[in-house]
């Protein structure tokens, strides 16, 4: 089964998980569709156009042809090319002389690889990969289940805290069944969990016949609904009300987050395996706001603690992906116990353009040659790059041994990590498929910085 | 009159022009509403909580007051408030002592102060209050009055530039009046102009009504215009296709603006008054797009010098609103002949925050003390000053007498204005009202930074 749309958003994912390709006329690297297919291993050709789509019929246009719905379509997602019928494929497979590969690059390398994984599925096959641990684990797609949503529904139409309570107590229970999953997968390797990061308004339905349906098993006033739905709308989602900005407002939801991440490591420390939860705060964008938020975040994990009478090691990180955190990683160092670049984020800020909406000039910059390459695809070194260089110093200067990562999806371009390599970054994070590719690349990269330094070396000498 | 409203758009020009005062539930400082308002000088209260508009039935509810319309309202645009019922108004004048206050500012001050005007008759106040001349004039204002947004939208919903000639040649007509009028009123003095800036869809119909009309205004089928308007839509529209993105995909715009307005410093060369247009791109992010689009714009200009065998001095710069511009002004500077700070879109990238969709958590922030003011009224020393420091240093670095302007909202706010000379701004450029505060302040900050030289000065004597 292949899905074929205009473009997905994050309410599509129980659609996307069982289908076989995803097909989409707009977006690009970094759109939705192209992030969460490749983090399932799951062929996607994205931004096709002239491909139209009439969901009222279920038939697909591409480049004059019409599909209707059942009819066969193959998709290679590697170089984006759309056939016509069934064409056979084969799986991709680890076998011995690519393991031997991983585990001569693994010994070579200096950064660590780690995986992006929502699931104990993707994890799993990032282990089978060789991942050292997560590097990012999205709580938001775990609230994307059916159950979930309307639960996340009726936490965000509460009037007030009081209201909250109740949809919080059951997703805190959906959660810690997550995290203790995954955290037992990891035996006690690292996992970072990053909390909530996307606007609240992603969580709701958006057209009239959704909200009659979400409002009658509610059981509220569908004008309500819609009314609250109208308020929640905003014109920049990307620059919204989001990420650590939630927390700003209503604590409680990183407060249940952080019960369900201690929770699990409280009950697999019973079992007897040692968890270390790595709590990652996104969307940070100064000393003081990740001082407030951290603040929420101990004052939760303390008092689970003494309720158990139990201590468990833990660390509270930031995404860095707001252009004035890395002009000011000095100061946010000094209340981060790790810093991981979300390069997504930092390079729609750095350049002021929208993963979202590029498809409508970045092929004009590419072909004038204004553009070398997408940014989004590989680190753009003098711009965004010079700002991680600037961080990774700042950073640094505050705290010599600052765990330094990159979770972004140039995570696992071997370009890019390359670069990270030059700036001293500790470690990628990128989605389970790519971990061979990065960590070859990873290899690849330290054996090339250190015959540079061999050529001073000899320059010296002589 | 008083325009409510949820929030006002470019389209909503002519209305707000003839308001008296002007009142929204949205938005912050530097809004849409707020910033024309203010540019106006009319008297507005912006997000106003509380406030509900039923646009069907004329009626605004206010705090449980119910207004209809015709009923009276009192706006107090300087500290927010609104007074049921007609209060009496006086008024401000320029006289005398404010006179002399503000020839004083002039000669003790560094720093130039230039207007932001896209009027006739916004300039003509800006003189009265001793402004230097226009520091930005938004192209994009002129194109809002109804015969004009006829033909811009005509231009859009073009199959291709051949289509586009007939009303991008009824827009040369129009604008290059506009900017013989502007030019004309300078008397020599500076005139900046900023070409197109916004996203095209944001001259185009929104709902089904206005569709219906305007395709039946254009005689087109609307079906055919609801498509082009849906293709048109972004998600995250400040960081789409907007500013030079245009040039790079639709070059024609820009050469018609140039035209005009070279063709109007023409007209008045003819007529004896020597013109130097300074032409300025927005949202540049690098310089290999600067050079693309300086090449359009120099070579309209020199097409029009060979046709007229006449040649006047002209200079093509760019704002600096896009944090990577700022990363790589000092290749930037090698083809810009100047800079102009936009504080608004910087400060917008800078921090990951929609201006438009700030209110929703930005109060809470001042109140818990995470920000210390709202980096839209006042600059952020620490984030948005350190790229623009780093802006003017690695500037003047290719070019030691590089002139660096600043002309967001923030142009006019005294506090701003002391760091804008410390750091060694040229100029600053805000509405016409402002001009005065910011002429006193641009003098307070001279003698400020002068009063710190002669410590040093007494130090390094004795």
């Amino acid at each position: 089964m292949i899905l074929v749309r205009q473009d997905t958003s994050p309410e599509d994912i129980e659609g996307m998980v069982i289908s076989e390709a995803i097909v989409t006329s707009r977006g690009g690297m970094t759109s939705h569709a192209a992030v969460v297919a490749r983090g399932m291993g799951t062929p996607a050709t994205v931004g096709v156009n002239g491909l139209q789509v009439d969901y009222k019929n279920g038939i697909a246009t591409i480049a004059g042809t019409e599909l209707q719905e059942g009819d066969w379509l193959s998709v290679d997602g590697t170089n984006g090319n759309l056939y016509l019928g069934k064409i056979q494929t084969n799986d991709s497979k680890v076998n011995d002389d690519l393991s031997t590969i991983l585990d001569w690059s693994k010994q070579e390398g200096n950064l660590g690889v780690y995986a992006n994984a929502d699931t104990p599925a993707d994890f799993a096959q990032a282990l089978k990969f060789g991942a050292d641990g997560i590097g990012l684990t999205r709580t938001e797609h775990m609230f994307f289940k059916p159950e979930r949503l309307l639960e996340m529904r009726r936490l965000i139409i509460a009037e007030d805290a009081e209201e909250r309570k109740a949809p919080l107590e059951e997703l805190l229970q959906m959660q810690q069944g997550d995290f203790y999953e995954l955290f037992r997968l990891s035996e006690g390797r690292s996992v970072t969990i990053r909390l909530l990061d996307p606007p609240l308004h992603e969580f709701l339905p958006h057209d009239a016949r959704e909200i009659a349906k979400v409002s009658d098993q509610l059981g509220i006033d569908p004008d309500y609904l819609a009314r609250r739905v109208d308020a929640l709308k905003e014109i920049n989602p990307m620059l919204g009300h989001r990420g650590d900005r939630l927390a700003v407002t209503f604590p409680d939801i990183y407060e249940m987050q952080v019960r369900a991440i201690i929770g699990a490591a409280l009950e697999l420390h019973d079992q007897g395996l040692e968890i270390q939860p790595h709590i990652m705060i996104p969307l940070t964008g100064s000393k003081a706001e990740m001082s407030w938020v951290r603040g929420i975040v101990v004052n939760q994990v303390e008092s689970l603690f003494s309720q158990q009478g139990i201590r468990l090691k833990y660390t509270v990180g930031t995404m860095m992906e707001i252009p004035r955190a890395c002009l000011t990683a000095d100061k946010v160092a000094e209340v981060s116990d790790f810093f991981s670049f979300g390069t997504n984020d930092l390079t729609q800020l750095t350049y002021g353009f929208s993963r979202d909406d590029v498809g409508s000039f970045m092929p004009k910059y590419i072909e004038k040659g204004i553009l070398k390459a997408d940014p989004f695809q590989t680190v753009d070194v003098d711009g965004v790059g010079e700002l991680m260089k600037m961080a990774v110093e700042k950073g640094r200067f505050t705290k010599g041994d600052l765990p330094i990562g990159v979770c972004g999806e140039i995570g696992g371009d071997p370009k890019s990590i390359e670069f990270f390599e030059a700036i001293n970054v500790s470690y990628v994070s990128c989605s389970p498929y790519r971990v061979p590719v990065a960590r070859l690349a990873a290899a690849q990269a330290k054996i090339k910085m250190s015959k540079k330094k061999d050529v001073l070396a000899n320059y010296v000498k002589s």
